[in-house]
């Protein structure tokens, strides 16, 4: 099931057919942007730039593609002829991926003839959405458990391929030390790790048979399940193998549980470890967690080294969705904003400026008009296309990684916390925007 | 970014390499099931089963895969052919789509070497977790809503490109009646909804304009976005532009809200066309709707003729993750069984029996073994692939949808209600079943 041109709503080609029929050819500035803060959210982090930019570049329809357009019978053969033409040839300023944001800043700027604009809309706001909500979830892991491992394990319940793949992205580039997911290492170079599962436990005669095999059969890697029927008679399965295994060579690293109560376990195992000489081997839990069950365990004392998260990180369980649009904010040199009840836009190309407090700590963030002057502080919309092409070579996840940790670092402490804050950060529009969003409104008021 | 063999968790494949060095080919039967009803569900619906069969047909590892397996140096050359050679064969038994079930009923069932029935674990689930979450939810739009017409919008927002498609077709086969999403229509056949943006009407220099312009561009699908600016004056501008278009032949077959309080503007605009005669205008309302505001409309008598609904349906707002597991529940003969803490499973190869009242009704479950004697009421499981072929050609979404629609008509009156039933569904579990668990219990208890 590839992704085709086809992934878009039905009304990006009934309206694009209306713009060329019109002539409605000029340019056209789109922003995208979250309208408010999701619930349980105090700041947001910026992820998919580089998959939006891979389908910008690559936009074309294909011909079976256009012939089935054609055999839908919904649209003529002129429209049909520039779409087998369409090629996007605008510009693309964004922030950076990895960079912390808040509402009503601007995070990407498409300029583009307004066709071009306006039909990439519905799959850039699918991929910008789904990364973003992601990482912003995925940094409040990080925030609250700074030296600890943190593996995301959730492929198999995120909501289908594409999110599998891409949380994985997402949480790599906030800081998570791998995944679970093979093909995230193939596709975007990201650690994997992994083991066993329950069925391998529940497969052989006994769990100490299966601990032996694994051990044997991969040497290099022992972690071993020990919760498939009692956790801590698995513990002390492990303890008596580590002992003969050690004289193969073989060190077992690390032990894992998936269930029950994981703070008194993970007490319960590190004794039972610890007491059999086997210090060494760490503690890695999953079950259920995310950055709640996280910070309570940690807050708790309990001895664990390494979190495998994986459901509610990957669905974004306790927000599962960003109130993100994609706007037109200017079309043919004038600005535009939409006025529908709790919807309205601010119009207009935009830019933002970030200020930062003398120990480099984030502490104010100004939206102005792109062409105003320029406000204090660093501007964080930059340019990353021009004419149809990048400016420069995609970013490595490293670099990207390198950023986020900065920026994470760089928040005020109240954001940082899980609780909601009561102060929100300060972001504020300038005199020249607030004066073009009333020159707007008078204008397109009445007809 | 197309799904590959490499789409599933690390430990599937370290297993895989184990089972293969130990020789444990034997048969081995995981079933899929799930654990608890999620928050906010009296009931499930099936779906996803044409897509996991899909996928267990065509699975292979390319010579790319291979070779970059062979390079991660995990793996050994005896494993890597073995890979290289990899066909499933087994058997699938399943509830057939758009079936109702309830927790702890294997809707699934897969008969094949361990190793084979092992590996396809990871994405069998990512692929049945997605459709059956959202069908159980659409349904509950459906329920609520017989008469309305029912469109998804929620491609932009859901978890990236395959979500927004595989939920287009988890709707329509419990009774949407179309998607906004191009591809679904051209990948599954799902009728295809849309036409207007606000962009479409921020660019024209007037709404009217943008009206006019449009009627004249798509004069067989006039449906007119009227909440840019003003719902009201939108109205009346669709009023005096339907009386010019009547002249030339063009009707106007709906108005589109999408912001605002949808019941106090859909009676406001139903006013204003009505007194314009233009009773078949008909009323299409969107904006952060799922089943609780479709039915509050409703119930509130709104004028309202069809619902878009979006992100809150496609990513399961409420309720965005199953606890759905795939289990061994027998390897070589002998009946297995996981017994982690507030995670333990029936075992064996089992059957679900459904009972009706004489009125239709379901009535209750009996989950048997599989070669128990036969239970009363209907056997659910079905045969869908023998030996890594299919048995039938695949359901049309029609016939899944007639099934789908008996299935909500035949639930019990006190499940179809949003709110959280009180009286649970009977399900129960035979006799022989629960034999066998203590018999397993106390053959896999110690070692």
């Amino acid at each position: 099931m590839a992704v085709s041109a086809l992934l878009t709503d039905l009304y990006q080609l009934t309206m694009l057919q209306s713009y060329y029929e019109e002539g409605m050819e000029d340019t056209a500035v789109f922003e995208f942007f979250v309208r408010r803060l999701p619930e349980h959210r105090n700041f947001m982090v910026f992820a998919g730039l580089e998959q939006v930019l891979e389908y910008i570049e690559n936009l074309h329809f294909s011909q079976e593609e256009l012939e089935w357009l054609e055999r839908s019978g919904r649209f003529d053969a002129g429209f049909l002829d520039r779409l087998e033409q369409f090629q996007f040839s605008g510009d693309v300023h964004a922030m950076p991926e990895g960079t912390v944001f808040f509402p009503d800043e601007p995070v990407l700027r498409v300029t583009a003839t307004l066709p071009q604009a306006q039909l990439i809309e519905s799959r850039l706001i699918n991929i910008l959405h789904y990364q973003t909500l992601i990482a912003s979830k995925a940094a409040r892991c990080r925030l609250v458990a700074p030296d600890k491992t943190l593996i995301d394990l959730g492929m198999r319940r995120a909501h289908g391929a594409e999110a599998a793949l891409l949380a994985a992205r997402a949480n790599y580039i906030v800081g998570f030390d791998g995944t679970a997911t093979v093909q995230a290492e193939h596709d975007f170079g990201i650690p994997i790790f992994g083991t066993m599962a329950h069925s391998y436990i529940q497969s052989h005669q006994s769990e100490s048979q299966a601990f032996e095999k694994y051990a044997y059969s991969h040497p290099d890697n022992v972690v071993l399940l020990i919760d498939t029927y009692d956790t801590r008679r698995g513990a002390e399965k492990v303890v008596s193998l580590a002992k003969s295994l050690r004289k193969e060579g073989i060190t077992i690293k690390a032990v894992r549980l998936d269930s029950g109560d994981l703070l008194e376990l993970s007490a319960a195992v590190r004794c039972i470890l610890d007491d059999g000489d086997c210090r060494d081997i760490s503690i890695f839990a999953s079950g259920g967690l995310d950055e709640y069950g996280i910070a309570e365990l940690i807050d708790s004392g309990c001895p664990i080294d390494a979190f495998g998260i994986g459901t509610r990180l990957n669905i974004s369980q306790d927000s599962p969705s960003l109130d993100c649009v994609y706007k037109l904010q200017e079309y043919a040199g004038q600005a535009r904003r939409k006025k529908s009840e709790g919807k309205t836009t601010w119009p207009g190309c935009k830019q933002v400026y970030r200020h930062r407090a003398k120990n480099g700590s984030f502490n104010g963030d100004l939206v102005t008009l792109a062409n105003d002057m320029r406000g204090d502080g660093e501007a964080l919309i930059v340019p990353v296309m021009r004419k149809g092409k990048r400016i420069k070579p995609a970013e490595t996840l490293e670099r990207i990684r390198e950023r986020s940790s900065d920026q994470l670092a760089s928040l005020p402490e109240h954001l940082t916390a899980l609780a909601d804050s009561a102060k929100s950060y300060p972001v504020e529009m300038s005199q020249g925007l607030k004066v073009l969003a009333e020159q707007v409104d008078k204008q397109f008021a009445g007809d």
